[in-house]
Order: structure tokens, then C-alpha cells, then sequence
């Protein structure tokens, strides 16, 4: 079992890349490595690496690599984002493809083209370094997709595949490592997100989530409910659904705990009882925590939840998170794989609005979370999806029994 | 007469801020100094300096500050832009006034007070060089604020005149130097345009105007035609117009050979003619070309007519246009003022839609060209506003006779 974090760079957040500091990045890492984790995800900032499409700076390719260098000395693997694009409420587009160069980043050829060969520069920086973990093609890029958005760059399922695919072959053109793409979870609990939870499972090398409690999952029930402490381990059974392979694993590449929902006192437990309950899931890969280090108050304007989600606070002193969490690592980490329960959930995927359904406080999710209280420690359903119901093969790969399938009936889902 | 040029560093454009590179610099302002001119404007990247609203980098200050000790070392002095803001097509927006983030840059307290800090900062960093020849508040900070703007900061002119003020005042708390501001030309041609002429008249030091025939003029009637090589004059006249005090100098500070409408073979002598006319100017301060170096062709997706604007091509040699600049240079840099043409045309600046009568086209426009194509040398009429005719003082001090003025009647602008 890989367990990691995502690495907050205490001094300057990620604006530090504009003042690449090698000792402050080794401090940091260095602190990381004494939570007890084997792995980091790194976020170089797209506008800053490439800030004209044909200018790809190699002093920042040189930074990135750096940061590998600098994680291999504490035992450390790495990860590396690409279109880093959004993080923590900042959006980050480089002026080629805003304002007056503004072209959709999905499906304008120059966007694309340009995309890929920033990918491609990028794997290249890091392809020969041992600890290269793998590349995810960037953070949360469906953002930009959704109709949240501000100002969307819309798209259709159709587009949202072939640039997956775009981007994910050039990534191969450059490396055999672990190739992944991050999405957030509109891609499973809303209709109108281009990004679809088959594209997780369709592309990469192993489907990714990002488990975020204030999405409406705490405030159903509470911090220590089932929605909350359970949302990560739905969100990798949803997941799992999708795989069309039944060895594909599955990785938790992202999960917090946000203190607008989750009160400061109950965090240790939070995170406890998550990591516990994710670990339930088969295939489970890793689990990547967001995040290392809290952001400096120095900063204005996030989002007030994001500036403590740090396991170590921006002084570098272990929080009790951090402490919680070095725990569970210790406990957990040498654990065997989770057996596969032969109960399953069927969700409805053929219905309009199946993915509202999904969403916390939708049918689905309702009865999922239901069924996985109602059931033994690490029996909680798997999930099934209609559409794929009749293949008897991929069941039985799964270790799902055919008796032991219920279906979950459509209704209105009250957080549609 | 003070002679300068606008600074495009040969590499890697403004987007070298990320990789400071004193020996670079040191080059172009050498190269820079011999042409002749006693002064350049430089451009930060108001996104790179402040990336979030409370984080200034003192890094990217010391490189600003670097500059100007750069320049001194070569006898230049330096006038330095704050708010890029918008430059040759591209928009540099920091990411705490967009998407999630966006807040009206002009009227929201946050945006304001941090473009307050932002140049404060700015300032003080270069207040004690003896080499700082002014601030300007930001490079055609009016382009965000207009209706053809892809996404605008829509405002009324009262509250581009609150902006405006705040900024200057905050500049003022740090030094004692020249204090400007510079809209592009929409402010005197376009009527749906919040920032108005009596702006660049009413705030600042000295009245500023660029000078741009890719505007219409040129496409009017040539590029050596009095509508293309008179513009600066003429827009210089329009400055001059809203000044409240005859004294306050007037500043050409861009102004540019663009060759999608004047081709190569022309540029030299739109050069002289252009900056020959504009110094039959009364109160001209001086004239700062647009630009230094050419873009080079590595990086991507410019407009066409961007990449050939140099004066000194992307590899440091001068080109023919550098070379007249040079020569005119050397041949005007000891002329007396322009003396004050007691002619003068009225503009009548009460009806609605006077700005696109002044447009190239309009009919105040082409008046205005027509007089000075049929007045000896230096004698192109000035242009008093109808809102001021009975300001007798200041048409005295102005040198203007009231048995000269011309009225232009309005009629339908060809080019509105």
C-alpha cells in the first residue's frame, strides 16, 4: 500500500516556482519524508514553464527535475502535474489561450498541439529520474470543461476522450512510467460535466480520484458520518465500476480534510476513519493526501479552508493530522490487499441524471452508504453498472456474485 | 528634446522577467544607448511581481531596480510601467483577479488595494535610483476597461477618474518623480471608451499619448500619407486640447512603424516624417519609439506586425529603422520648443459622439488634416475644445488668437 502526499510548498505556496529555493524545497521535503509516506505529487505551474506557446523555459524544466533530485535524497517518489491550470480556487491559464489569445484549451488545434508538446517537454525533464513515480496529465483539468466554470471551455464527452487520449499518448511518446489523469468529482455527480467517469477509466493507467467532503457529503450527516468519513471509499467503488479491466487499480490521489465541514477536533478522526474505510477497497493503489503543508496566512484571498489542510503547518511543525496520519502509514502500510466483497450495488447508468443519482444525497449514494453500514467490516457493496451487468467475465473477475447484486431504483435525488 | 525607445528585451521578450539575465540586458541597453536616446521604458509583469495580492516578490523588484543600474551605466534613464497588464496582444492578468478570482480591477476594494500596494512597492524599489525618470501607472490599463476588451472591467468614466486618482496618489506617498498614466487611443476616438481624454490631462505630470496608424490611419490613405505620418501630431494636438494648464508638457511615449499597414521599404521615412511632425508639438516633452528589439520568430501566436516593430533586430543589429531613428536623433535632439501656431481649430466636445468625429475618418479628423496640409511648417492649427472657447487665459497662454479659430461643424464620422 503507496501512501504520499500532495506537496504545498510551505514558503510562497506554488508561487515558489518564481523563486525556486533548493535548501527551502529540501527543508520541505524533508519533513514530508518524516510522516513516513513514499511518495509526493508535484505541481509545476503551466504559465509559468511555458508562457508563450513555443517558449518552454528550460531553467523551470530544470527546477522540476530538481525537486526529483532533492525528494530521491530523503527516499522520496514523485509524481509530477501537468497543466497546472487550477489549484486551490486559482486558475492559471497562460496568456496564449486567454483574453484576446483566448481558444478552447479542449479542441483548438494550437491549444492542443501546444499542450502536448509542454507535456511532452515535461516528461522529458523527468523521464530518466529513478524516482519518477508518473505524470498526471494536469490537476482537475475538467474545471475548466464544467459548467460551473466561469468561463468554461466547452466541450462534449466526444472532445473531452480525444484530447484524453491526445494528451495521454503524447505523455508515452516520452516515457513507460505510470501515465494518470486527475479529474474532480463533477465528472461522476454532475450531468453536465463533459468529463465522464468512463474517461477515468478509459485512459491512464489507473483511474484517479479526488475525494472532497465539502461537496455536500459532510453536511448531509456530519463530519464523522458515513457520507464523510466513507465519501473516499464510494468515490473508489463508483470508480471501480468503470474499469473495464478488473486488475486496473484504483488511487486515491486526492483527499483532505476540509475544516469548513470537519472541525479542527475531529480531524485526526477524520482522517483516521478515511484512510481506514478507503483502504477497504480493492485494487486500491495508494492514497495521496492533500496536503503537506498548510498555506501561509501571508496570502490573501483563498478559500479559508484551504489555507489548513496541511499535515504540517507553514512553520514546519507536524499538526496533529500530520501526526494521525504518520500513524495510520505506520500501521497500514505493510497491509495485504482488500478482499473483493461478492455484494454489489447496480447503478442505473442508462437513465439521464444517473450521475445526480450519484452525488451525495442522490438514491444511489443514499443506498450505497446504507448497504456499507449495513455490512462487516470490509464488505461493503462493490458497484456494478447496468450497462456492463451482462458481462459475466468481468464479474467474475471482480469476485462479484450474480445473487449478490441489488438494484438501486432511480428516484429524485435530493442534491441533484 | 528628449529622445527614448520602448524596451523589448531580445530574449525571450517580457517573458525573460522569469529568467533575469543581467548580461542580456546589459547587451540590448547597450546596443539601445547607440542609438542616441537618453531614456527607455521598461515592463514588468505585474502577474510575475505580484502573484498573489499580498505577495510582492522582493526578487523580482531587485531585477526591476537592476535595470535601471543597468541603464545608468550606459547614461539611460528609465521610466517604469506598472500595471502589464496588457502588451502587444497579450493579456497578463494575475490569477487573484480572474475566474474564481475576478473582481472588477478598477472599483472592487480588494483589486484596488492591491494594485495600490503593487505600485507602491514598485516604486519604492526604484525611488532612489538617480536614473528613475517616472512611473507610469500601467501600460494601456484603459484596454481592460473598454467595450471591445473580450471580457472588460466595465466602468463609468467617474469611476475611471477614482481609479486614476487613487493610483497616482499612491505612487505620489513614494516619490517625487514624474507620475503618468497612458491610455491607448480609444480614449480619444471611441465614445463607448469610460477612461476620457480629460483623464490623460487631468491626472499625472504630463498629458501621454500613443500613436498607433494601424488604427485607420494608415489604411485611410497610405502610409506616407498626412493621416498616417501626422497622427502622432494630430493626437498630440488632441492631448494638448484637454490640458487645463498651457504649461503641461505632453508626451508621445509610443509610437510605432507597424508594417502591416507601412511596408518595410517606408518605414524610414515614416519615421522621419512622423517624428518630424510631432515635434512641431507645442509643450512636447519628448518622443520614446516603439520599440527596441524586434520579437523573435521562436515565440508564437504575436500578431503578425508585432515581430518587426525593433528598431535592433532579435540578434542586436540596427535596422534601416533604427538607423533613421539614430540620424533624426542626432540631427534634433538640441531643437527649441515648437513654437505655439496661433491658428487653431474648435472642437466642438458637447455632442455626443465627438470622440469618433476625431476618429481617423471622422470629420473633425480629416479637418483638422486638411488644415495642416495647407499651413506652412509648424503652423498646423492647434485645437481648442468648445467647452473651453471662453477660457481666455488659457487660450492666451496657449498663444492662440480668438480671430483664428476655425469651427469644424460634426457631421456623420465615416470611420465610427
Amino acid at each position: 500500500m503507496r501512501f504520499g502526499v500532495n506537496y504545498t510548498p510551505s514558503q510562497g505556496w506554488f508561487h515558489s516556482w518564481l523563486d525556486f529555493d533548493v535548501a527551502a524545497v529540501a527543508r520541505d521535503l524533508d519533513a514530508i519524508a518524516g510522516l513516513g509516506v513514499d511518495h509526493i505529487r508535484i505541481f509545476p505551474l503551466w504559465h509559468l514553464v511555458q508562457p508563450n506557446r513555443t517558449l518552454i523555459r528550460p531553467s523551470a524544466l530544470d527546477d522540476v527535475a530538481c525537486v526529483l533530485d532533492l525528494a530521491a535524497e530523503v527516499g522520496l517518489e514523485v509524481n509530477v502535474d501537468g497543466l497546472q491550470g487550477h489549484l486551490s480556487s486559482y486558475d492559471f491559464m497562460p496568456s496564449w489561450l486567454e483574453s484576446w489569445h483566448r481558444k478552447n484549451m479542449f479542441t483548438h488545434p494550437l491549444a492542443v498541439s501546444g499542450e502536448v508538446e509542454y507535456l511532452r517537454a515535461l516528461t522529458r525533464a523527468v523521464a530518466d529520474r529513478p524516482n519518477l513515480l508518473g505524470i498526471t496529465l494536469g490537476n482537475e483539468v475538467n474545471q475548466f470543461a464544467g459548467g460551473v466554470h466561469p468561463t468554461p471551455h466547452t466541450i462534449t464527452p466526444e472532445e473531452a476522450g480525444s484530447w484524453l487520449g491526445t494528451l495521454d499518448a503524447a505523455v508515452r511518446t516520452e516515457t513507460n512510467t505510470l501515465v494518470t489523469h486527475a479529474m474532480y468529482d463533477a465528472s461522476w455527480y454532475r450531468d453536465d460535466q463533459p468529463f465522464l467517469p468512463e474517461h477515468a477509466a478509459d485512459y491512464g493507467d489507473s483511474t484517479v480520484v479526488h475525494s472532497w467532503v465539502f461537496n455536500g457529503s459532510a453536511q448531509l450527516d456530519g463530519p464523522l458520518a458515513p457520507a464523510s468519513v466513507r465519501h473516499a471509499q464510494y468515490l473508489l467503488a463508483l470508480a471501480a465500476a468503470w474499469n473495464r479491466d478488473a486488475e486496473r487499480p484504483v488511487w486515491l490521489q486526492e483527499v483532505g480534510a476540509p475544516i469548513n465541514v470537519v472541525p479542527v477536533a475531529d480531524v485526526p478522526e477524520f482522517i483516521s476513519r478515511t484512510v481506514r474505510h478507503a483502504m477497504e477497497s480493492p485494487k486500491l493503489w495508494g492514497i495521496t493526501w492533500w496536503c503537506s503543508h498548510d498555506v501561509s496566512r501571508s496570502l490573501a484571498d483563498f478559500p479559508p479552508l484551504e489555507y489548513d489542510l496541511g499535515l504540517i503547518d507553514s512553520d514546519g511543525n507536524v499538526k496533529p493530522s500530520g501526526r494521525a496520519f504518520a500513524e495510520l502509514i505506520k500501521e497500514l502500510r505493510d497491509a495485504g490487499p482488500a478482499p473483493a466483497p461478492e455484494a454489489a450495488l447496480e447503478l442505473d447508468d442508462s437513465v439521464d441524471g444517473y450521475r445526480a443519482q450519484c452525488a451525495p444525497g442522490g438514491a444511489f449514494h443514499r443506498a450505497w452508504m446504507a448497504a456499507a453500514e449495513h455490512t462487516a467490516p470490509g464488505q461493503a457493496p462493490q458497484i456494478v453498472l447496468r450497462s456492463r451487468r451482462g458481462d459475466q467475465e468481468l464479474l467474475a473477475a471482480r469476485g462479484i456474485s450474480d445473487n449478490k447484486i441489488t438494484q438501486v431504483l432511480s428516484e429524485e435525488a435530493p442534491y441533484a
